[in-house]
């Protein structure tokens, strides 16, 4: 384990361990705090795949560690899960004048800044994709399999990872997904700041336009809540439904009745999503 | 439903609904909140048994929840949740002086209080045992059937009052619970203030006491972790054991080996306690 690796909390779980660290990051200039679940197979020693968990606006590695009820489940299936922060943290790091929730800290939309003053920092996209998962591959009992998922924002960096990643992503799901961030109000706000007036240089952050540019396929399961009171203006699934259909992309988009988007919609999934992952990791 | 019950947040979840509510409550002469769940064979009418929760010390109704995962159980078993929360609260309501986190608000142990200030509002054992359960009963497509689970402070007052009621309640199971309060520094200190010093008169409060004096047989199981950081000066759980086999009381105590006193603990074994409830309800 690496010197620098802060263990903050250790609680045994399903027989497995929910864990969370800290640990200076060199890709967003800061310290930066995780959790991991390791499921009992590890106990052992045994290699078991890897799902991330991106977390949504506002949320920390805690949100989907306490209320989503998903060790239990890979516990059972011998998954590893990691959840990230969702923006970098601490003195030093810009936040939105306002603290608006929808800007800087807890919302750093899983992208590389260009822009002064968020660049420096704001480099989320590399955080999740190279130096997160090489130093959670190098520390704990797990594979080079990886899986991706996540919620609204999260939803967002999950997909969108994943399709720029196809290689190094098995599957990726989504509940309640930012599909379009470039074409709705959290995005536009978001991409502004970060990446700047040229919006050509937003598309590569944006799902439906990856899948518009001809993104390769892999597995794809998305759940929406048809009571989400962001459906309509921030998430825009008819958008990535659409899009999906022109260009005959495979993702399975289910909308599921009377949910809302609060964790009571995604512990009543989670099961599903992760027996997703895990027949893409045993296929 | 009554006028004065407000509903405050609805959400589905497992196909049920999971609703949070405040009213006024008669008994402590103050507003409560209380969450519950309500199960999908509910969703036609049909009425379903209760299992009414109670949390520890700090605690809500929230926490339970948010973080036990039990509404998954819940719905396959066909079982409403009930999450009061854990003292009376709002304007005109005691807290100790020093707002310590043992006594006051969010630590009502489930007594009627005896002593001024607390008596007038702190009456939690006759809220949870009639007023609130009169409530359920009226308002909710539920039977008569009860049966009570709690954690740490929540843990007491689940055994205490089936042990007290054993006609109302089918089971009890507890996760860490305080057994013998008047024996630990939290009890001792909440005994005092609620009820005064004269320590005859706590002994109906105090599960150890309770089996000592000879009370009713029902069906009850426990679960206490071993690294428990409370285990030693406040659990005590050993008392427990030890008198219900001086008495020949037959309730299922487990240790399990390696977890703590948080949810993460409860959230692995409350699939469990649930079924454990559900077992007795159908006996």
């Amino acid at each position: 384990m690496p010197e620098t690796l802060e263990l903050l909390n250790s609680y045994r779980c399903f027989e497995g361990w929910q864990k969370q660290y800290r640990h200076p990051s060199a890709t967003l200039h800061c310290n930066m705090t995780f959790s991991v679940y390791l499921p009992p197979q590890t106990n052992d020693g045994e290699k078991v795949p890897v799902v991330y968990w991106l977390s949504g606006l506002t949320c920390t590695d805690e949100n989907f560690s306490t209320k989503a009820g998903a060790q239990r489940i890979a516990a059972e299936l011998g998954l590893a899960l990691v959840m990230p922060d969702t923006s970098p943290r601490g003195e030093g790091v810009p936040d939105a004048d306002d603290q608006a929730y929808d800007l800087g800290l807890g919302a750093g939309f899983y992208l590389n800044a260009t822009q002064a003053p968020w660049n420096r920092h704001y480099q989320m996209y590399d955080y999740i994709t190279k130096e997160l998962s090489a130093l959670i591959e190098q520390t704990f009992p797990v594979t080079h399999q990886r899986a991706i998922s996540g919620h609204s924002m999260g939803g967002h960096g999950a997909l969108m990872i994943a399709l720029r990643n196809p290689d190094q992503y098995a599957s990726a799901t989504a509940f309640s997904p930012i599909v379009n961030p470039t074409q709705c109000p959290w995005g536009e706000n978001a991409f502004t700041h970060y990446l700047g007036n040229d919006k050509a240089s937003w598309k590569i952050w944006d799902t439906t336009e990856l899948i518009t540019a001809g993104a390769e396929k892999l597995p794809v399961l998305i759940d929406q809540g048809s009571e989400d009171s962001f459906l309509e203006q921030q998430l825009l699934t008819e958008n990535l439904i659409s899009v999906c259909k022109t260009k005959q992309y495979s993702a399975e988009i289910r909308y599921q009745k009377g949910y809302d988007h609060s964790y009571y919609f995604i512990a009543s999934f989670i099961e599903e999503h992760l027996r997703f992952h895990a027949h893409y990791f045993n296929a």
